[in-house]
Parts: structure tokens; C-alpha cells; sequence
């Protein structure tokens, strides 16, 4: 299991909530408190959105909290829309392509999960992939496979379309070769708009929670403060969507219990 | 391009020829003289046969020549087979499970060359790998890809005949989707027997040297000292077979011009 | 804090004691039970002595429940003496040099503690290592200057002498410039005979166990299985003493009570 | 020897100089052309200002040319005063706190040289840095002491007299213990003035260029393209400053053969 937050509001450094709050997640890589694995030490990544056209990526295999590159980078990179992720591997390697968050065409994606039986399902998951997104399958994850398996499910075009429709073909895989069992608590955006999904198939969903004011969302997978009042939990099974320059709001996700019942 | 050597004979230290000669592997990964990569720096690996049933296998993606690690180790790991290989990347990320040698059901292989048109050929040439031997696939070279591909095509039983099944077939592929080229310089062992490839599609194949005595064998990317005299050339689209306990020799491999002739 | 093994015995594969028990080292890594740090992820390192005039040294940053080097290593690296450290850092950066166990002149020494207000006693510290064996200083930890220290004061010859002299003068430092404390668990050999010595100033002293039996002796930071009944304490301010085919002994080290009283 | 680039100017991108141009740093740490040593490859590292009251760094052991996190941070990070260096190691280890630049109470230095004799004269070096100041050696390189002695000789009042005063005494410790010699090509700033220095003892100094225009200076080992119309040299003993809204201007620097001459 791993850690993320996902940041958009005003332009500010990274560091106002990479580094700096007492529970950062630069702490929860040490020491996590709503997760079954508490370390989270196996690399992390930052992804932001700047000038450049292409989004910003910062990727190491060593653990969030002693890396100094990191420090430094928290306080200069400054950005309106970020997300950053500490690592707990679930079966494949510690290397850099390996680490969250992932970019395709302009889009960012974390997860916080896995796919069960994932070394016998690996070759029906990445056959998702349509062949002009495999190129951008740089490493060997889970999380990366579903990633290009939604943009390339009509997610540009509509995300959360995209994603019912992976996740609904997953989760029957991971049913039927298992019985084993999916966790998926994931942000995506295209640099504007922002969704994080809370999903499971035969287990409980990970946790998620967010804030927001008149300007910011944050998402996390766990809170970055004591103050536990100013978060609201994302329901399992539920999606969070922020339309750019709108109110977050929360919608049921791929219910398939509702689906039965109807 | 990349450097290697494969070494079987009595069992000696890693450092007889992987650090000391004069012109040593590790010289080799700072400034190879055969190559068109002078500088081998995107990472090395050893394997090696020992007493553990499997064999054993050491990977670093730091350039070999400044690895404290490589030289403590190749002091003390002792073996009567080893590989040893330094990289130049050939677009494939810099990370340990991208570093040759690979490894597979007691199986070693290392590769100086590459699949030209990799991004696109890497799907077609992916699903030459049974599913068996799908989650053997820890990285994302084309050079792992073959390995796994060759032994899925009956390479366990038949190195040569595997290998010639697989080249042929990702020749046509290159050839087919380029015109662009293959270089195929590899070795392949069970721990007993010894195989190594010289070979090129529509291109030039790399550089092929051996040496041996009645009790030893080393075949290289380039000889290791400036003893020219002792090292043999061996010819382009040519096997080298050195079974075990018998002298090595050397047989055409894949002459299509012979087959298209025939 | 960090955690620690050392092993003397029959040659056995070094994977026996770091990577199999049930509370392997390795697993100590991620979490330790007898420690204020319960991660052990700042880099480990691995020391033996062999076949090679010189012992073989294997360091590495990434935490060790990570890194498939170490595990392959591990099976194939055979000694009848070795250590293994996995790091938490309390202060100096996370770098290969700065990886426990250091090594000179034939000497390996290894250590779990600290030495309050190092920054301001970093050079008097310093000072202690005399000239011919500053070359050596090759990290920037407190553990290393004690060690050089301790070998500069008469150590080869006579090492529980030196440890007292030097722990003595630094004890006195600490005091001094703190008042502060400073923690001592740590193991020394010359290849031949073990010393460990479990010692602290203003402060408790970190755990330290062994076991023996009449082929062999392994000291430990913490049990490494649940077994606690093979497992005997060294008391505070205690050296345990293992020459070269005799039994281990225990007797008081650097007790300024005693010498106080006297 | 090591590459290194010092620009200062309007605000831009990063990878505008260290990048992007034919002959830029990171094509010099495969294939330096004015280099004994054509390859720098042990590690690199960044120094900027920006926002944030200290300057930010990036240092990795890895080669710069295949550092995928270095190419996504030069598009991003902006600064109007950086610093960009790639290493060729000359005896310390290749550890981050080993990379360059270095950083001390809002100073940055880089250095491409070496001290002749360092491991024999490394106590009294260091020596001349004073107490307050040591706190700040984080790494172990001849370079971060001659800057940490600079700053402390003065070097933050008078960064020229505080050079020339411990290059003299360097200088005169490596004739007295060789006769070895000394090179320094190095660069230094406060965030507001530049200064470069070019100078060696007993030797060929290493070269040194820039160029400026009305709005920009840029420092180079060698230059970033193949217009050298455009370059000038720095001759040898000698500095070039630029003070923060001036001019850059050449002065000779600890020219012994004209003290001698007085």
C-alpha cells in the first residue's frame, strides 16, 4: 500500500504540503498510520503541473525521508496543481519507472492498491492497452497498466467512463482467476480537472479523504494534520470529481450492486 | 552497444577477468575500443553458477568503473561459470532489472545489440514469450524479451534451434515494419553448456572474440588484453557451442542468403 | 539506532543469518522490536572475511528488504566470519561510506549508538585518529572516527585498552560540551577474535545478545527468532570477549563507578 | 577534471544552457572535448536561487546523461543565477554530499581540479577551516574544503582575498609535500556576484571561457556550442568577476611570478 495527496488551488511550493505539516507525507513515509504496511519506503514521486507544457516528474528509488534532493526540490518547485506519492511495493521491483505518479499526454496518474493475482493477470491487463498508448508503458506495474488501459478506454475523453469500464473488466479477471481481490484509490487529472477514485472488488477500499476551501482541494489518502474535522472521507466505491474552476462534489463508482439491483 | 564476457573453466575469482586484466571489462565500461558506444556506463551485472542451485546474480545501475561494491565482490565470489556484462542503453530506462545478465529457470543470457523499431515491435515480440514464462519478465529490454522468447521456443532443449526460430522471426519483423536492423550478440548458458550469438540483420554484427585452453574457455565483446594473437574471431552469423567437458566449436547460424540459396 | 549481526563458526552462506530466520536481519530492517527506530531503511552493509587476504565489503543506500543483490549475495557469499549492520541514520547523510561496517588494515568494525552533539565534537573527535590512519577516514560518521580512533589507541594490539581510552575521552566530551549522551553497541574483529561491547554515558545502552554453542557464536542487536531462551543479555557496561577458539566471556567494560569507587 | 556551467541573467529555464545546446553540460559528461578525462560520469549536481531565501540543490551519483529526473527539473526550475556541474571523480567516493556545487550560508562553489597529494594533506586543509564553519562539511572532497577554508578566510567579505590567501597556503603545503601540483578552475557566488576563478600550481591551469552580453553572463569549462567567435578565455591566474549589475572584468589572481618580481 502506498501514500499520495493531490494538490490544486493557488500557486504555491510543494513543500506547504509535502515537507512541512506535522503528519506530511514525507512523514507517513516513515511512519503511516491508516495503512497495513506503516513503512512506505520503497521511492516516491512528485508530478506537477508548471510552464512547460509537459508536467514535471521527480522519481527515486530511495525512501521519501532521507532524501535531501527532495527537501530542496519541495521548496523551489512551485506549482497550482501536484501530486506526490511515497511507495509501499506489492510484488514489482524498486525502480524508477516504477514509482508514481505516471504521465501520458499531458495527464498524471497515482494508486494506492493493487490487482490480486497480478503475475497471472499481467498479460490480459496490458492487453487493455491499446497499441499506440504501449510505447508509454515504461515500467512493470499494476498501477501503470490500468493507467493507460483507462486513458486508452476513452479516458481523455471521459475519465470516469474510461475507468468503470477498465476496472469492471478487472475486476471480473481478478474474481474469476482468484478468488482474489482489487484496491484501487487513485487520482487522475489532465491538468485541470481532478478525479480520485475509492474502489474494491471483494475487500475493503483504502482510505481517502479531502478538503476544500473557495480556492484549493486537497485529496489524501490519509490526513496531514490532527485536525481531523476540516476532512471528509470519500465513500468507498465513490468518485471524487473537481472540475476545474468548480466545487468538488462525490458520485457512487462502479456500483455493481446497484447495477445488479437495476 | 554493450561489453561482455562469459568465462567457464576452473573455479577462480570474479576479478581474474572481470577487474584485473589490463584491459579489463571494467576498463571496457569507461572506454571500450570496439565499439560504436565508447563508454558502457548505464549500468553492469554479473551472474554467476555456484553452489546455491540458482545461479547467483549481482546488478547495479551505476557505470561499473567507480563501484567499490563490484571489486570487494569480484575478490570473493568465486565460480567455474560466469557472466559479466557493462551497458550502453539503447532507449530501454537505466534501472537493475534492465541490466543483463538475465535470469530464468537456471538459465543465464547477456546481449550487445538491439531490436531496431523497438517501440513498435515490442508487443509482436512480447507475445513470442509463453505465458509460462511471462512473469520471468521483471524489466522492459528487447534483450530480455528474446531471452524469454527463445527459451519459450523450445530453447531449453535446443538453444540453437530456439534462437534460430525467434531471430528469423524478429528479422522479418524489423525488416518488415523498418526497413530498420537487428544486432544479435548474446550468450546463453544451463549452467553447463555455453552458446554464444553473432549475428545482424540488413547491418553489421557486433564484435565476437574466444580463447581457449584445454581446461578454459572466455568469449568477449572485445579482447581483454593486447594479446591479439590469442584471441579468435568468430564469424558473423555464427554460433559458438562449447558443451560442457568438450572443446568449443563454431557453426553458421541463420545464413539466410545459405537458406534462400538452398 | 541501527541493528546488527556477527557471526563466527563453520563457513556457512552468509543467507543463514541475514536473510532466513524468522526475524532475519533483514526483516529487522522494516521492523525492528527493540529499538526507538523500528526502520532500519538507511542503507546496510555487509562485511566478511574469505578466501581474500582482505575482507570483502558490500554496501548499499536503498533499505535492505528491498535490494535482490543482498538476497542473491547472501546465498553465495560463504564465510566463517562475517557482520551484516542495517542503518538508521542519526544525523550524517545516507551514503555507501557512511554504511556500516568499516574497514582497515585487516580490521572490520560495525555500530549501533550515537555520540551526542557531534557536530560540535566532530573535530576533537577527529583529532583522536592519528595521522597514518586518517587516510582511512573515508565516511563522515561518528561510528567511523570512533573506530579509527579505537585502532589509533593501541587497538590492534590490545582493543578492549584502546575502546577504554578512546570511550573514556569521548564520555568525558560529551558531558562536557552537553551535557549529552552517547550510545556504544558495537562489534570489532581482527578476522580472528570478536569483540562486542555494550556500553553508554548518561543514558541506557542499546541491547545486545549472543548465543554460542561449541562451533560457533553469533551476537546480535536483538534475537533474531523467538526463541529467547538460547539467548544470553550482555549486561551494560559490559565487553563480551570470543579469542579464536575459546569461549566467549563476558567482563565489565569502562565502569567509571567502579573506578570512581576505587 | 569535471564540466561545469555558471550563468547568470534573466530568469529562464534551466535546460536553456544545461540541456538543450549542441555541446550542452550534460552531451560534455558522455564526451567532454578539452578534458583529460572525456568522460564525467561520477555524478553531477545543481545550485540555484530562486524564491526560497536558500539557494536549492540537486546532486546525483548517477551520470547526468541518462538522468531522466534531471531533464523534467531543467524544464521546470527557472533562476536567474545557477550553477551546473558534472563530475569526474579523482580519488574521494562518488556519494551526493561528493557532488557539486556546494553550499555554505547562501554561498555556491563548484570546482573542476584537484589537490595534488590530498590524502597526505587533507588534515591540514581541513584544518584551515574554522569551527564554525566544519558543521558544514557534509562530504569529503578536496573541493568542499578549499571553499569552506575561502568562506573562511574572509571569503564571504572579500571572496578574492579569502582566495588567494588559502590558495597560497595550498599551493605551498603541495609544493612542500610533492612536489605535486594543484588545479583550480572554480566558481563562486553569494547569489548576487560571480566569480570565476583559473589557476594552478606546478601545472597547465584548466581552461576556462564566457561570454556576456547587456543582460546575461554565462562561465563555461568548455563551450556549449561551435560558435567560438563568441567565447573568450579566461587567461591562467587569473578571475573574472562580475559583479552583480556590472560588467565582468579579468584580473590576475595570486600570481606568484610577479610576487616574486615585487
Amino acid at each position: 500500500m502506498c501514500r499520495w495527496i493531490a494538490y490544486r488551488g493557488e500557486t504555491i511550493a510543494l513543500s506547504h504540503y509535502v515537507t512541512e505539516p506535522s503528519h506530511s507525507l514525507v512523514s507517513q513515509s516513515i511512519q503511516a498510520l491508516e495503512s497495513t504496511a506503516s513503512t512506505n519506503g520503497d521511492g516516491f514521486g512528485l508530478g506537477w503541473y508548471g510552464d512547460h507544457p509537459e508536467p514535471g516528474l521527480y522519481k527515486e528509488v530511495r525512501p521519501a525521508w532521507s532524501d535531501e534532493n527532495l527537501r530542496y526540490l519541495c521548496r523551489h518547485l512551485r506549482s497550482h496543481l501536484f501530486f506526490a506519492h511515497v511507495r509501499a511495493a506489492t510484488g514489482t521491483p524498486i525502480t524508477r519507472p516504477n514509482c508514481h505518479p505516471f504521465a501520458c499526454s499531458g495527464w498524471l496518474f497515482m494508486h494506492n492498491g493493487f490487482v490480486g493475482g497480478w503475475p497471472r493477470l499481467r498479460r490480459r491487463i496490458e492487453a487493455l492497452i491499446p497499441d499506440e498508448l504501449y510505447p508509454a508503458r515504461i515500467g512493470t506495474t499494476d498501477s501503470e497498466a490500468l493507467f493507460l488501459a483507462i486513458l486508452g478506454a476513452g479516458g481523455m475523453k471521459d475519465p470516469i467512463s474510461g475507468a468503470e469500464k477498465v476496472l469492471a473488466q478487472v475486476s471480473d479477471m481478478v474474481s474469476e482467476v482468484g478468488p482474489d481481490c482489487l484496491r484501487f484509490t487513485a487520482a487522475l487529472t489532465n491538468g485541470k480537472d481532478l478525479y480520485a477514485f475509492r474502489y474494491a472488488a471483494n475487500d475493503f477500499a483504502n482510505t481517502l479523504y479531502y478538503r476544500q476551501t473557495e480556492t484549493e482541494i486537497l485529496i489524501v489518502s490519509e490526513p496531514i494534520d490532527r485536525d481531523h474535522t476540516r476532512w471528509k472521507t470519500v465513500p468507498e466505491n465513490h468518485v471524487l470529481i473537481a472540475p476545474e474552476g468548480e466545487a468538488a462534489f462525490v458520485q457512487p463508482f462502479l456500483d455493481r450492486k446497484l447495477e445488479a439491483a437495476e
